[in-house]
């Protein structure tokens, strides 16, 4: 049993689930197990590292996965499309930043392009770059985003994309965790999910254990949009993205203090000081990037569990809504 | 036809849509129209006048409807509670502040109590003092409210209720205007939903119609939490609630600025113009309190048709949802 959408049909997949590229959490192992599990997954680029990308498109195997690439960083190394689209990713997916420098090689390759979108601005971009699929990124996703909300942003890009675009699938993230949110996102308009966090707490990505425990011991509570772990590590995002991360001591003691930890001194013994706990997985002392869906995982779990139970569940639901007409 | 929830089997009535109690907006028309299609309307209190609220449940006529308090201003006119439960209201609800000192008063008087949350921590505090209904409240609302997302905090609430209180019945809120948001909440875990937004682009609420001109015109990136509506009025809301209103000139030039608004001689002058604006409609140079969902509003309707068309909406979603099961 599985859900038929448009995104199981166009990408040949089974249950409409995407996983998230986040740089440095999703390697080839977890995108692997979710193509295994029956959705698609995806490689995370992150900030561009070739070595690294190699190494971990080596660990997917002959496994079909995708990659997604911070656009604004690839921008600084756009020689690293070029060697992803080599290896004939089954899509690639662009997030933060203009889409349409890199649309053409992409589309040109043969590769469906997935557009990320926070606000209806980028929609219009996504568009007119020639998105095959938009991601609707809520603001209660992990990592990194803006403001708009899943629960809005989904159905208001719908409406725009069955006037201006009709044949571009629409995909939710931010806040899917189970087949709750699956089923919700069906309802909004989409045609499927991506799921980032929920993927961070699996077995296969590359989160280390620490992180895993500071997630499991989170309630949805303890996540915070801030520029603070950004700040540290001395990267500087585009104007309206900030990263959502689960409020650890270091987040409590820097968020909203940019100013100050932007100060060179300061940010050379905080730096130090970050980088040392992040490689410990010491999550109170550094960045742990997560989303407000920190509240519904209880678990670090393998991900055809994830994946297999969160269609079963979205079914479910289905079946039940429908149960709940009367006549 | 109709969904059948434990929302509408409480309550008795036929759709599961509560309407939200919207100070100076949501009067005895709103509610009674809304109740009388099917749902429940609420009165909204706001900061307690009196004379205001009399008027209004006059204006209800002889229609079963309820009321919600802003629980921290009740606080300091806690005769206005015992002269709405002598109306013997279908349901009292307190959002924004401790529920506890008035939880006692409305449960003796065999009235259902209404507790809305915004954060997981809220809901403990709800249970504690005896919630019969609990709305969960998305930071996507319009006006006052926190920075949780519907989509996650719903399906949080849910499994916090399931194992502590499992007969406190769940209501969504914060993002819902159409069919779509209905059907969403419903498989996130609530029982129904509460509308504000949506109702306040009604032709029974108390919107001047140069604020409804700015709601249709607005999309959905055009919102924006902020203090600077309760600066400029000279209100202090407690720590951690802010309120998401329509980005009118009023709020581009003050955004952000609250320590420069409050300074006595700007407040003074911008505080005269904020009300003469307020008072004549004209809505760019005031603030207009208008969720995110203000990108899926087109047009001002009578809040049968809203009411209607939700529901037929979310059951043929819901329908349809279960037809994308395959075997």
């Amino acid at each position: 049993m599985s859900l038929r959408t448009r995104l199981t049909e166009r990408l040949g997949i089974e249950h409409p689930i995407i996983s998230a590229p986040m740089g440095s959490i999703a390697g080839g192992r977890l995108a692997a197990a979710v193509t295994q599990a029956g959705g698609l997954g995806l490689i995370g680029a992150g900030y561009g590292d070739a070595t690294w990308l190699e190494r971990e498109f080596g660990a997917a195997g002959n496994r079909r996965v995708g990659c997604g690439f911070i656009t604004w960083s690839l921008a600084r190394s756009p020689e690293l499309l070029d060697g992803v689209l080599s290896r004939s990713p089954a899509a690639l997916m662009l997030s933060f930043g203009a889409p349409a420098p890199f649309a053409g090689r992409i589309k040109a390759a043969g590769v469906p392009l997935i557009c990320q979108v926070q606000t209806m601005a980028h929609v219009r971009e996504a568009l007119a770059a020639g998105a095959d699929i938009i991601v609707a990124q809520g603001s209660e996703a992990g990592g990194h985003g803006a403001l708009r909300a899943t629960f809005t942003l989904v159905p208001e890009v719908a409406d725009h994309l069955r006037k201006a675009s009709p044949d571009t699938l629409l995909v939710a993230a931010g806040g899917v965790g189970d087949g709750r949110g699956l089923a919700a996102a069906l309802m909004l308009g989409a045609d499927g999910v991506l799921v980032g966090s929920r993927m961070m707490a699996s077995e296969e990505a590359l989160t280390p254990p620490g992180f895993q425990k500071a997630i499991i011991a989170a309630d949805g509570d303890s996540t915070v949009r801030t520029k603070a772990v950004d700040t540290v590590r001395g990267i500087t995002w585009p104007d309206g993205f900030t990263g959502r991360a689960i409020t650890t001591d270091f987040v409590k003691e820097w968020h909203g203090r940019d100013a100050e930890l932007a100060e060179p001194s300061v940010q050379a013994r905080e730096q130090e000081r970050f980088w040392k706990a992040f490689h410990a997985g010491e999550a109170d002392h550094t960045g742990v990037f997560f989303g407000e869906v920190v509240g519904l995982v209880h678990a670090v779990r393998p991900v055809d569990e994830i994946v297999r139970d969160m269609a079963q569940e979205a079914e479910r639901l289905l079946r039940d809504g429908a149960g709940k007409i009367v006549h």
